[in-house]
């Protein structure tokens, strides 16, 4: 290990251990505490935010060069600052996801055994320069009632250390230790690699960002890690579909927003069905200025669609380009989804009820849906309240994961002197 | 990467592609199906019996130099094989957990939201040499609708491979696909690391043996890990215990059986009671054989007891060994089992609830108890009707492991054309 490694892993060592401490407090925060440190932090942001947007200028300033993209997401704005602001008041306002009693029993013994849910401990979040999710992360993380090791993107260090000493100033506003929130204490890369492998210090690695991201960090990670890999969705347009309902969630699914992962990227659609109803579908698309990857099938009945290949059925578009199949009834769909997909969220559109049993039974995917839009897989849709992502992997929790997600769970055994026998 | 580790690879991946098709198939077959094939494979243990006792007899000739315990853990004997053929009847009669519904509400939008239990698909046991678990760890991962890589300890190859054939058996005659159940081909260590290295083809691992086991699976482990780590758990006398409950209790917690995780290492006494309580608690303990390491407060109560080293304090005993510390109430317990504990099972002796109650906040084990014994930490005692293990991470699954803990979750959104705004 060379130095910058040891000395990253030292920091990490000193944030992590202060972290647990803070989270055995915050684990026991009354609601109303954590509410108002949420609160407080709100009206800081609003309060500073003229030196948030000077930390973000320098920031912006400081890495010239930048594509477009990423820095439309690297820059705050005052509107920006009062979304998060309201981000984290709207927090305030979710139930406290901690204590709840998940399940109750009683053993024949006389044992009452009560499953309650419990805070993770200390999550470690890392993230591209998207200085706003420093405000989202630290509020979910805290409401649920866990320490948490922010580490965003390198060149947003200045506006995360703004927007950071808000939300200290809430923690201290409200009597809470401001170790439950830290930035990274460094900007070295060296310091992502000891949060994953900081394996009984930090509980839970959340990462926010593109492929590359999350690729290292599972490869990397030796602490668990609650990960988005790839949201690769299916609508299928089945024979007994309602056509004018086919129209509009095909459009809705592929169209709303082409870039999140609950997006639609290939459309199946069965054979009987397509002669009529793929022409429309292809037409209301077009006007909305989607491209398509079409099977040969489907070219036969629209003209002009290019050519799909394997490769683009395996393909996350995340723009305006969505792939399309023709397929012979549920259990081809079925066969498609489990070749190309990705397990994330696949809708099937029909009146015919059997067919949709047929086809949810038939998924392992973290969402299906019926007569609906993929678009839909989204914490805020599911009543989350809000998000820190979509989990793509099985163990722990699948698809939007909101603050009960960021909770496990411990047991109270209630007796009157019970021995084992 | 060497030849052998490229063939274990090889092999690994083989066996990983099988089992995802089976676990295709056995995550949705009926619970009669999973039953039927759980009775034959029982029948099939006891028409069986002589060549199993045969296959074992060649392995424990096969590995001279064993150590006793050693010994016993991979002898079979026909009561041992009875037990088994019982064990996978007892699951058989459990409940089906697959496709429970774990949740439903209603959005504001119409949009029915129903989180279903799903099986998490493909399972990797590695365990030591006990031919048992072969057959117990394949009946839970088969009842719970997932396929599973079964590698025991490589001297006990020739028993666990003829106990795998009456687990093929027994599939076979319920229609159900042999690859749900395979033991490794190879009893090459390196295909313990392949398993390790597997992301993506298993879902999990779960270990099941020693310290020195579970340490290298969760060293090593790219896929997610169920493992059972340390158990290092307190008993607390509150000062105002019930002497006679906390003497039956502690004698049960440390005595009933020394060796599993749910033994009480470290007794905890409150200096107020501890004057006339310690000595009762002590000469119970010293009558079942129990000796003690105790700190100076202890020593100077009662008479001949050894001295506790900090390090006694962090042992997991396993053995007829008591680390005894008095304390001054339920903040110094806590501070204590913080220190030293292990996060697994504490249980506290009280006629007090508010101490009770205070004492369960303050702890974040997987289990805490009152006027329990710690022993009752076990999944048959909490009425799971089987374990697979106690889990001892904090994600997906705290504590006793059964049927349900092997599932995961996934959405059905049921709704009538809703688009997303």
């Amino acid at each position: 290990m060379n130095v910058i490694a040891e000395d990253a892993t030292r920091l990490l060592d000193t944030a992590a251990r202060a972290a647990r401490e803070a989270a055995a407090i915050v684990a026991r925060a009354p609601r109303p505490a954590k509410d108002a440190a949420l609160r407080a932090a709100a009206a800081a942001l609003r309060a500073r935010q003229d030196a948030i947007l000077a930390a973000n200028g320098a920031d912006v300033d400081g890495a010239p060069g930048l594509s477009v993209a990423f820095r439309d997401r690297l820059t705050l704005t005052p509107a920006r600052i009062e979304a998060m602001a309201q981000g984290l008041e709207e927090v305030a306002e979710l139930p406290d996801p901690v204590g709840r009693t998940l399940a109750e029993w009683t053993r024949p013994n006389g044992l009452v055994i009560r499953r309650i849910a419990q805070p993770l401990g200390v999550i470690g979040m890392i993230f591209e320069s998207r200085p706003n999710v420093t405000a989202d992360a630290a509020a979910l993380c805290l409401k649920s009632g866990n320490a948490v090791i922010l580490r965003g993107g390198s060149e947003s260090t200045r506006s995360a250390a703004a927007i950071h000493e808000c939300l200290a100033e809430g923690l201290r506003a409200a009597g809470l230790p401001e170790a439950a929130i830290q930035v990274a204490p460094t900007a070295d890369r060296a310091f992502v690699g000891a949060m994953l492998r900081a394996s009984g210090l930090i509980d839970l690695i959340v990462p926010r960002g593109g492929k590359g991201l999350v690729t290292r960090v599972l490869e990397e990670a030796r602490v668990p890690v609650l990960a988005h890999a790839e949201g690769l969705c299916h609508t299928y347009v089945h024979a007994a579909a309602d056509p004018a309902m086919a129209r509009s969630i095909v459009a809705n699914a592929k169209m709303r927003r082409t870039g999140i992962c609950g997006a639609t990227e290939t459309l199946l659609i069965d054979a009987q069905i397509a002669p009529t109803l793929l022409p429309l579908l292809i037409e209301d698309l077009r006007a909305l200025g989607c491209d398509f990857r079409a099977d040969d099938r489907a070219r036969a009945i629209v003209a002009g669609l290019k050519p799909a290949t394997e490769q683009d059925f395996a393909t996350e578009w995340l723009d305006a380009i969505l792939s399309v199949a023709v397929v012979d009834g549920v259990a081809d769909a079925l066969a498609h989804i489990r070749r190309y997909g990705s397990e994330h969220t696949e809708a099937i559109i029909t009146q015919d009820e059997a067919a949709a049993r047929a086809f949810l039974d038939g998924l392992d995917s973290a969402v299906g849906l019926w007569n609906a839009s993929t678009q839909f897989c989204d914490g805020f849709e599911f009543g989350f309240g809000a998000e820190i992502g979509i989990a793509t992997g099985r163990m722990h929790a699948r698809g939007p994961v909101g603050l009960e997600q960021l909770c496990t769970y411990r047991y109270l055994v209630l007796g009157t002197g019970q021995v084992r026998p």
